[in-house]
């Protein structure tokens, strides 16, 4: 015990740093196997320490197999530790960063992801940030939907405190989402169609898990929402790019793919992303009719498609589905928050039980008293008060940022999608390139997005998206005005 | 006009109903491309609706392209809606069961959930429920949790209402769990190497998405947690099964597989799963060398480990790896409840930017105020005490369990891994099967969960997994004494 070398640094858990030091003398073999500890009076004198601190150690080492006690005869170290090659850790740091795992092959999927970087995102915030994804937090009714999400985290039902007993989500919500749907997008579909996800990604990945097989071909917008692509492409699918213009998907192009089998076809036809282009009637029922001549799937991704500025709503795509060729997502991200991560898709009633069992298999659910929290929020009217009440302020905003995009840009930015959404897509005539009005615009405090991202060929130049939603009308004018400064 | 078969069969939101006849009927042809509308005040008169009504209708048919409008002349059905083959739906009724996407072929991952069965859990409950993952729901500090979230959920703040910064999760609670497992399981990481998850599964389809490739060995226990051998073969993986006894993991049977090359080996030390073994530290220690070794990665899974009634925690197979090997996964389901779906995984330093890619790419986050809210009942201590509290009703509860069992089966029960979590294993000596004894004992009221699907080989008779935490003193007597008259 002479040369017992055990560190204690503090008063703080005493206990447990006497624990780490015994281990680590065991396992490094300073204390070998068999070999005598000193009773535990005589170890607390030693380190000026509690006996029972050291009782209570030696226990703990016992119960554990480190330590074994022969009776009166004392306490040793167990006979049976194994030999080790490995070196053992002897510090409270953490573990060097380990190669192990590291040389063990990834899958094709991680190989993909690990190879690009257009996953790292960056988090700065900035005084005027043009994010198009931003509603306004400061008009959501938080006090309404905190007292509503307290008061399903207080209700003692098993429903709320078990594990949910249906893996496409609470019964309540998909049957509040059902009518929600139905009154503002004109989507007829029963309660079982409907699978809760936290987000637009979860179900567009339970989308490819079950359709996409490595190779299969899949169209995306050109340009389109960049995350589909990467997604898809980390599923190994074949991108097949189809232009925009400024009535959306270009579907007269899909004649030419007739030949070549699509399984998958990415849309967003309400407020297309970026563009903002509405995909009109004749293109829509093109678009189906197509589809289901093909046995193509198609995504429709709707994710501002509540708010419009000129007229009533328009319905969504699969309103007009009559043959299960659309599984519609859409999330509650824009109409309340992002952090809430609720949204929903709808899938044929043949395939929802496949999709049920595939979320089962890889993920558990949205917290039960939120899900029973959003579903009791809309079916007392909040969601479409609160909706309602939006449209005005984000018709002022738009009004905002289109009254200061002509004041301070003039003909040198032209404004395209304005018509619904919480965002616009802008070109400027400029020299500059995008990424250099992006640092000189950051430098500023504004933060806004370039299209870039979103072409899978021919990208613009100096052209990006600018939300205007989660900004106040003096934010967007002065936003607007520094960033006609920058863009000489 | 005079046969527009328009039907509307309510008061109730007339203009949704007259906007779905008029649609219905252009899309079917019964109005053609080109044909005059009557005007909205004759259509209001024939239909006995206000002509309001009409008007708003007729507007939304134009902004949707259904209609055009020719001045003073009148309103009339596009020219330009293409001829579509496909029948129109025509009734209000949910779509006819769609054969299209039917036919569309599965990925591999999709046939395989498609083909088997074992995905459907029956959700029927019963009065005595002897359900392994349930902890004692009427003993958990509801009222504090809920004040607690309320509080998150009435902050406005950016990082609560916004995207998440973080694909790794909420910084606030991957410290707060970094603290805490460092406390209760030994385990020194850093929070960057902690990914928020929202249950055990998450965390192992993750694991399986950037590791496990088509072919790859893995090694599950036998007995072991059935849906990690699910979820494996769902990715293509080769299942090798390593016998547990009494002591867990026959680590002696692992020098045999050193000349294939093993992917990946789950096991659960601290508590196996089913037979509540603990596997003793020369195991574990052999465990940890042979995966060093053998650039094998062990996936540790953590149930509830944090209930021990024999001594002090035992810590985690994760605090004795100095080399990165181990994945460990760990949730809140049974030291707070199932429905919060919370959980976390610990990856190496090196590999955590990976996960976090994957992590954003496939899905969103527990909503952030529910994330925060639980870093807070973590850092106020209020997790430790509940489960400090806790420690004492299990204890009681095993106890009148173990004594349930000799009182009404004596040496007819064999009872397995009572040390530890919250349930153990029964053996029953009998002449029925296990699923003759489960139909009797459902049909009394009766809940349990038999062992078989634990088993890739040689599945014991009659054993049971007993879970005695959501159950009082007097409903496992009385669950027991049934059972007793059951298994004569």
């Amino acid at each position: 015990m002479e040369n017992l070398d055990i560190r204690l640094d503090s008063d703080d858990l005493l206990g447990q740093q006497l624990y780490g030091e015994l281990r680590r003398l065991i396992l490094s073999r300073k204390l070998k196997p068999g070999k005598r500890l000193p009773p535990s009076r005589a170890l607390a004198d030693m380190l000026k320490i509690s006996r029972s601190t050291v009782t209570e150690t030696y226990e703990q080492l016992l119960t554990e197999g480190y330590l074994e006690s022969r009776g009166r005869n004392g306490t040793f170290v167990s006979p049976d530790i194994p030999k080790t090659q490995s070196p053992v850790r002897t510090t409270k740091s953490a573990s060097p960063a380990g190669k192990t795992i590291a040389r063990a092959k990834l899958t094709t999927y991680a190989q993909y992801v690990s190879s690009s970087s257009v996953f790292d995102r960056d988090s700065t915030d900035f005084a005027s940030a043009f994010f198009p994804w931003r509603p306004a937090f400061d008009e959501f009714p938080q006090e309404e939907w905190a007292r509503t999400v307290g008061r399903y985290a207080r209700k003692y039902e098993l429903p709320l405190l078990d594990y949910p007993v249906d893996p496409l989500g609470s019964l309540v919500l998909r049957e509040a989402i059902t009518a929600y749907l139905e009154r503002s997008r004109h989507i007829r579909c029963q309660p079982d169609q409907i699978i809760i996800v936290d987000g637009f990604q979860q179900a567009l990945d339970l989308v490819f898990r079950v359709h996409v097989r490595p190779g299969d071909q899949l169209i995306v917008e050109n340009p389109g929402y960049a995350w589909i692509r990467y997604a898809a492409e980390a599923h190994q699918a074949k991108i097949v790019p189809v232009s925009v213009d400024d009535q959306g998907l270009e579907t007269a192009r899909l004649a030419q793919l007739a030949e070549s089998s699509i399984k998958l076809a990415c849309v967003s036809p309400s407020h297309q992303y970026p563009t903002g282009a509405l995909l009109p009637l004749p293109r829509r029922l093109e678009l189906l009719e197509w589809a289901r001549q093909n046995g193509t799937i198609i995504v429709e991704d709707e994710h501002d498609s509540e708010f419009r500025y000129d007229g009533h709503t328009i319905p969504a795509l699969k309103s007009l589905d009559d043959h299960d060729n659309v599984i519609h997502i859409g999330t509650f991200a824009r109409v309340l928050f992002p952090g809430l991560s609720a949204g929903y898709m709808i899938v044929s009633e043949h395939t929802a039980p496949l999709f049920a069992r595939i979320k089962r298999l890889s993920s558990e659910q949205l917290p039960s008293f939120v899900q029973c929290a959003l579903a009791d929020f809309i079916e007392q009217g909040s969601l479409e008060r609160h909706i309602w009440r939006m449209q005005e302020v984000y018709a002022a905003r738009r009004e905002a940022l289109l009254r200061a995009l002509k004041r301070f840009f003039g003909k040198r930015a032209t404004v395209y999608g304005e018509e619904a959404g919480l965002h616009v897509m802008v070109r400027f005539e400029t020299r500059l390139s995008s990424k250099e009005i992006l640092e000189r615009a950051n430098k500023q405090g504004i933060g806004l997005i370039a299209t870039e991202d979103c072409y899978l060929v021919k990208p613009q130049k100096a052209e990006f998206i600018l939300g205007y939603g989660g900004l106040k009308d003096s934010e967007i004018r002065e936003g607007i005005r520094r960033l006609a400064d920058i863009i000489k």
